[in-house]
């Protein structure tokens, strides 16, 4: 029997304190933190709007070697390692997928997918494509992929290989049970030890940045708004004064 | 005078049943009678939710050569081919170009499309462009294509070559008469002769997949209901009976 | 201090002009007066529907070079000179990148866009990403882009080099003042010398082209139709007549 | 019982001359005669030093459709297509095929490849791979390629399909009977009725290339060598002049 | 200390005999006993005339996450994995390598490879680049890769990961000790479970090749000579006869 | 009259000792230094064996856009800036090109190459092709370029815009004089301000390496030799002092 092996989760506020933090902060704060490039290449969002944080579950496709993955493992779909890590979900959890770039593979489908959400699951990060678009659209999980194809999984070149183990996915490493943050700008891979910090820089906030953003609206001048000039701090003030007043 | 072939249609019931098969449940049925591969790589929907069905008029582009298509050609639109392939459409057509991938020719405009709506066309699948695609958004055709560019058909690298011939369309062969069905998931082609045994195939649908679908969205386990296990069948059972009730 | 260059307009009402011309008949019109493709590939409409046609402000990457764009130049924004380009921007601007088709830089994000919309852009073109999806949908803005990512403009591979200096994007040669005229086509370069003359030409309308889709979308015969044969003038003359007493 | 059509030949002079001319000039010349790209990219020449003129028997290749092609195909060699295209080889004949860029099917093996041989042919241009380069190599033919594989040719996603019909090999569309020059600098098609052309064209050789050579060599000035200046004619008379006595 | 696994060597003999095999007729062999591609792609021959087969012992890279592969690790070679795979040599192994198809890392340098060289190893299979390419010519192994270049292993956008573990080279799944095979047509994986099978099958051959293949270069009938026709046995055995004689 | 910038050289003996450095050391010691990637990606050596360092002249292509480089250029050479380019040569430079990876234009062939090399340039970089190859594999010249076409460089889709600017080649900016190293490894940038700064830190050679590449090659321990451990130190001690003796 295939026994594979679960995510150790970091704790749901932590989560909830990336998601606040956004994709493009995330990125952009642990390049200053030293980690180049976070960012999922390829997966885009098919959910416009959703916004989802939570661990990474990881699953590994390889391509198909017959020897290795035989027509007789279809007759006992317990082997069938893309149902193992849907076994493993959890209420929050992401799932990544290493398919390779693969076009011709649809990772999940429809009864895949309403299991998953059946158990809480946010979303799935895929740098290939899932299946049964028609019948996906209507649960409420979000969607980073390639594309969509109706082609099953391991119908054309790939097959499913291993379980919550570190992955690359879009040109970034992934390990099991990093946080992952995903909206319209597309998925950030925050390592695990590093969320905290993540979280703290990002939250200094630059609270005069409503302030910036509305006088810019209007026609303000770059150089006096963004960043926040000292020539502009004193009408800065007094707009914050206003808006205490609201 | 430019004669082409028209193509051998099926009967107007099979396209129907294809159609009620689905894009997703064709290529893997397809796979499972030996064709590898039946789904088209490269064009997509840009009709989200449509979903048609019906026998391929094709339609083959070759690399622009000036001797073969030169510029007195254009004097007589009786000889541009891409209105060749549209003089055979009949209600209920699809029609599948080869334009090799290429993303600088629009095949096909407002007016011909607007014609092709008007004799009863279904859609279009194009490993390329279309042009026009503000006044195409507002006819009830299904469109799967790689995008859309402002340019026309042979502005430049490639000219029409012939009608109703064997084309490859994203990576496919594609006979003239067989039987695309398209989708959000993308469009596969049922070859002609193969549709009745896909169709039969795929009929013989769980029944117990509307129960299964219930029960993984309410967290139910998925090596219980997906595929239906002999432990859950008595449960199945008791559903079923309530169902009939309603 | 950095200066850099403004660009010299076309009068607005050139680019009214271009702006009904369309990204469709402005290719196929410059085409026939000589200029082979005028359609930018890769940047494609993220806001369909929106349509705009203005001069173009151009912005220059390179591939980053650590010892020509060090870290010190974060601290001064004023170096930055991807802010630079939009300090000339004037209502009905158009800014046009080179960002060398890269998908890892988010070339503008949400304040910058912010600030752009308030001084009356109309919208950005660029072979490669814009950054803060979420936000930049809020702006009433057109985006023409490969895509987007939550990187910021100088994280990983570029840097921005140098404002209103004639460019490549998407395979077009851009000179600073070019008109572009963008919609769900794509994006057109009009060379702001030859605009008058693409206005002409594409003026030259064929009146019975509304005629024509009517009787084309009721099933007509495309050869009688499209273009507008002599056989069914007549016909069109009549309902010229009827359209008139409407 | 399999036919395919042979081709219509030019003469073996035509042939000939096509090869003085070069891949280079013929392609140049091309040009300036209207036919904008006839070069062929993709192949590119393995055999080094090698240079080949003649006419183009075809080859096709379709993506793999099992329906079509099926296994018992293989108990027959006579209906494997890229055999016939090799029946009709004939002293100085090329094969061109199109084989769609694939890489992973190796269009013609070592005994093919020595029959072609014994009949006279001259090499063949692939958009793709051949098979058995170690005793390739040791025969005297000229290859074009894109590569090399050790699979065979309907290995894994193509089949032949049609013999001596028109194709697009490397972005060029060759017509059967067309004459190929390669050498290495790649391979272009001269289409037939063009060849006189192209062989007067470009006989008008500048017979004062040979002296420009020379003095470039030594550090002339380009502006008056390159083409010859009439400043530099009483030189090269001179020069001229030299020479005859050698 | 980082412990890594080494492999299971199958008996000398059996990588021998598959080096007779060949890479074309290992993967054809393959091919019919169901494993449909078992070429690499990507990696081509940089030794013409080379050819090589031996277990293979596997390097693992993935993309570069500076929390994972910090600065400091340069500072103890013992935790640069390429080393290790390195340590696990003997004579007559193979190092294949998973270098994700990255131009800009060059997996070994001259000093790896002069000591791979030192403890026999045959070559190396990498779907990436090599380094030091002026000094790698000297040493007399083998190099199946995409390229060169001067970068060093970790210098960009990789780093390595896991040694000896399944992995994945141009487009074939790699299991540690899987016989390789690798000549001027390319690298072959033979499934070491699969061996026998494979030398089995290929040395059935047909000894009338070499007869065959002088009578096609001849200009012998490609139908009467091959495969051997019945008409042509006679003369066979008369030619086999003959050769006896010498 | 066309009037272009020359580039401001370094001393001789500048290019002479980062040539003795060599490409792979250069980009290595300039990663340490701070520029991440400064090897050029596309351009390959077709000159093996070759090995060149100096200055770089450089020349810009753009998208050809016919307004802007008309038929009428072509009748006054002095128009064409790539022998502008070339004007510029002298003894001991390398013209490097942003040919913007472009497979279809030979930027230079056989005359303009005669001439460079009549002047004592060293050799082309360019990310895209030549023409000519059987002519130009007489010069001595070294070519790193993308490959070969029989085309010429303004017969498809480029145009010759401007000399010795700021360019990119291969992913990697290249300022006019900064200082081009290329041997079979490929083509690295030394900017000519880091240039001293390169040679220095790579002259730190290790004297040990000869031994220590004697020792490895004779089968001993990685750990011991590379890097010279303490342990091996007095072992390395004897070799020097019998070395010496020789």
């Amino acid at each position: 029997m295939i026994q594979t092996q679960d995510i150790k989760r970091p704790p749901k506020s932590v989560s909830e304190a990336v998601l606040k933090v956004g994709a493009a902060s995330a990125t952009s704060t642990l390049s200053r933190l030293g980690i180049r490039n976070a960012a999922i290449l390829g997966p885009v969002s098919w959910t416009p709007g959703k916004a989802i944080a939570g661990p990474a579950l990881t699953l590994q496709f390889m391509p198909k070697r017959e020897d290795l993955y035989g027509a007789d493992e279809y007759a006992d779909p317990e082997k069938q390692l893309h149902r193992h890590v849907l076994y493993h979900a959890q209420a929050g959890d992401i799932v990544v997928v290493d398919a390779r770039g693969d076009m011709k593979s649809g990772v999940f489908g429809d009864m895949m997918m309403t299991y998953f959400k059946g158990k809480g699951g946010l979303g799935v990060v895929i740098d290939g494509c899932l299946r049964d678009y028609p019948n996906l659209k209507k649960l409420d999980l979000g969607y980073w992929v390639n594309g969509f194809t109706p082609n099953f999984h391991t119908q054309v070149d790939l097959m499913p290989f291993a379980v919550n183990v570190p992955i690359a996915c879009g040109g970034v490493t992934v390990m099991p049970g990093d946080i992952i943050v995903a909206d319209d700008d597309g998925a950030v891979v925050v390592p695990q030890a590093m969320a905290e910090q993540v979280i703290e820089h990002s939250s200094k906030h630059h609270e005069w940045e409503d302030f910036s953003r509305e006088r810019l609206s209007e026609g303000g001048d770059l150089r006096r708004y963004y960043p926040l000039s000292d020539a502009a701090r004193p009408e800065y003030e007094a707009w914050k004064a206003t808006q205490r007043r609201k």
